[in-house]
């Protein structure tokens, strides 16, 4: 039986003077690409380039709104009221609506960034928040939730198109939570483990466990990373990987959960 | 013969913990509201609570972009390249569309700001892209221009909706530019002559300079300012002037140029 | 027997056009000024405006960092690394140092600010982290600790010059903590119940707390607020009530604890 | 007769999870270091890693201020008043003086930076603003001026300590003005050529133009570029052209003009 994956990256994470990842070389590995809205990265000028990057090379353009703290990459955590929170996604969101369809394109997909993704996976009611707001000013969104999460419950409660997504370099805990970066083993850097791995969990329909126990889910697309040279190394590793064990590579088509 | 005309003033002006002008006072004074988007003032939540009030009180809702310059206000010169320049316009005006949405309205005008209002008062290529950057996101937002000036010729040759714009408080020279900050009689604190002089120029389809000259122009717009309790004194009072004069209030229809 | 106090309030919290607080009243009452350094709130115009003020009042000057967080006023709490929380303290005091001299005076003490404050009071070794910090920029400052708390105990292990702190306008749990904000009577808006507290507090040495206990403790200084007309007025109060009551208001002499 | 000069370069140019530049090859070629002061470029904890790194390699430390502006890397020209601009100078350096004594050194010279560096060179009051603001809070600090321009000038008249600073990749006009970027020949690449040039430059005591004109001029250092690799090679091969044509690299010692 054929299986479909779609493959995904964080890209458009400069500022002004600088840069971070080779956006170009993963273009050509991922069909969905997330782009920072400013906040926590990206700006007007970055948004509009790699927007037009992503139309070109027909990659599919996903929001990827983080908290407001640019010095902080968007990775500290920050508790902000939950109708705050809304009008932040709102901001971003149509920002990028607007910027998208300036590069010929549309947002397609929505996925939370750095510490905001960490809140919403542990707080079913923050997530919801998050997706209701991006809901109600792009209502077609498709959200992109990390799979077996309070994310994916919240995207599946309100019934919204949706992607679920699993770490092509992350080992697993038995819960499907992720094994702490600080742990021997946490971090997959070896190609030849992650692409085989990754073919064997969508085969499968199940999140394979450090310890080998398999959480059945739904997975819809692949994290890749890229901020390295080796990392984009990788990513087209487990690209090539995926597709010579017979699967197909190709944007997520966002059924409700 | 019944003459009408439109009430503005910017507002949204907050930041964070800080606040500027007394906004709730403006908008049962204006009909058109000229709202901060993030750059120079205003943030998500401001820009939620002021798009919110708008609604409420039936008042236009206009993107108010500016430069991005929070510590300056936008109110300094910055030199960008013109398709920067565009993707600034955009951001903005995209967020702002967002957040008009999610307040349950919708933008209607868009006006430049500081430093940008003033630098493409005087260059009309830099007034034509802000402009087409604008239209390109939203094609029907109606382009307030200051009359008489680079923005109102942009705004003509491009064919778009047009709103023409005079100063309550300001003197006028004779080429219709204003008469500068630092001499004599530049600023019109008094509103027993703001008012009347308003009543006239709009009667008379002209800007009447500081030496007594008619410059024939169309007037779609008048702007109040509201950042201090005096200007918002000195608003409600040029109001009343105009409407014991005879002048209906309310919001510009956008006929192109 | 004769008893002497400071008072101090925070200032210089405005940035760029923004504006909070009425520091010209506000220096006619305190006897310390707690002047923001740029990364919550002030900027270097603010800071000079403030520190030259004060400079003129007579009033003791002091550094009062915070997080970067200027939308957030230095409110939110923020995870740093503690050698990245030093530089940040570093970074602040010797701005503060530089700007002070310029202005004809020198930075006496030190207060946290905000979040900051917060987390310091309940974490003895991230006090400590932010006080060695400043002494290693600023060997002679005074730290300026809430009494009672974990800043008081950690000024104390490294022996430095040391102002202790009650809060003029906050009841007072019986193990020293703040009542919270949300319940009753927790902030105190009646000048003829603070004043009077204040000076019974200072006479026992103690902390009063709302059920009537007291807490011994070393006070040295009073935080007044100056951020509405109406706590100006609060603040002007209580200096008055100090006075008739036979208090000496001066600055804090600094002994350590 | 033996000739000495110092080799300087621009560092600590990051801020946050952004990077440019690779600072530690730097360090191994250059006596002097311009070490960003947050507003264009770096925080507090690039500072004090930079900071450190210089005082491991014993490399001089400058402060190198710049305009506030993150987005635009303090590349866009700014209109300040004077004094504001004082303000911001203060600041800067005197975050820098904290900094550099917390890592063990000492900040020895100033640099302005970037649009800041450009509208000095120009405007001889305004680089008599800036220095004085700097030597303000720093009594002993060397002013590092583009040679032959308006900063030399204040710096001149000034009477304070100084070094005159050239170009290694940069073609000079015959009125010692920089050959625009956009101009054929504006930024010498090979390093056989800057090498040998810097050389002879240094032997004559004169800038030789593009037209091979001679301005007498004092040079105590000269200025390498590294944000990107080809750039750090071309740094390092500049040094060994010096160190082979028998002059020697060491720090400015900064005498008056």
């Amino acid at each position: 039986m054929s299986k479909t994956v779609d493959l995904n990256a964080d890209m458009g994470e400069g500022y002004g003077a600088w840069d971070i990842g080779d956006d170009a070389a993963l273009l050509d590995i991922v069909t969905s690409a997330n782009i920072a809205c400013g906040m926590h990265a990206g700006d007007w000028d970055v948004m509009a380039r790699t927007m037009r990057l992503a139309v070109e090379n027909d990659v599919g353009i996903g929001a990827h709104p983080g908290f407001p703290d640019l010095h902080g990459f968007g990775r500290r955590r920050m508790q902000l009221p939950l109708p705050s929170l809304q009008n932040l996604v709102r901001y971003q969101v149509g920002a990028a609506l607007a910027m998208a369809r300036a590069a010929g394109g549309a947002v397609r997909h929505l996925k939370l960034h750095g510490a905001l993704a960490n809140m919403t996976s542990e707080d079913v009611e923050m997530a919801r928040a998050c997706y209701e707001a991006a809901l109600s000013v792009a209502p077609n969104i498709i959200v992109m939730v990390l799979a077996g999460t309070a994310q994916q419950r919240a995207a599946t409660d309100l019934g919204c198109a949706m992607a679920c997504e699993i770490f092509a370099d992350r080992a697993y805990n038995d819960d499907a939570t992720l094994v702490d970066r600080s742990l021997p083993g946490a971090v997959i850097h070896d190609p030849d483990v992650a692409g085989p791995r990754m073919a064997e969990m969508i085969r499968e329909g199940a999140i394979i466990t450090a310890s080998g126990k398999r959480i059945e889910t739904r997975i819809d697309t692949i994290c890749l990373h890229g901020d390295t040279p080796t990392a984009v190394k990788i990513a087209g590793q487990v690209r090539r990987a995926l597709e010579d064990s017979g699967v197909t590579l190709e944007r997520f088509k966002g059924a409700p959960g």
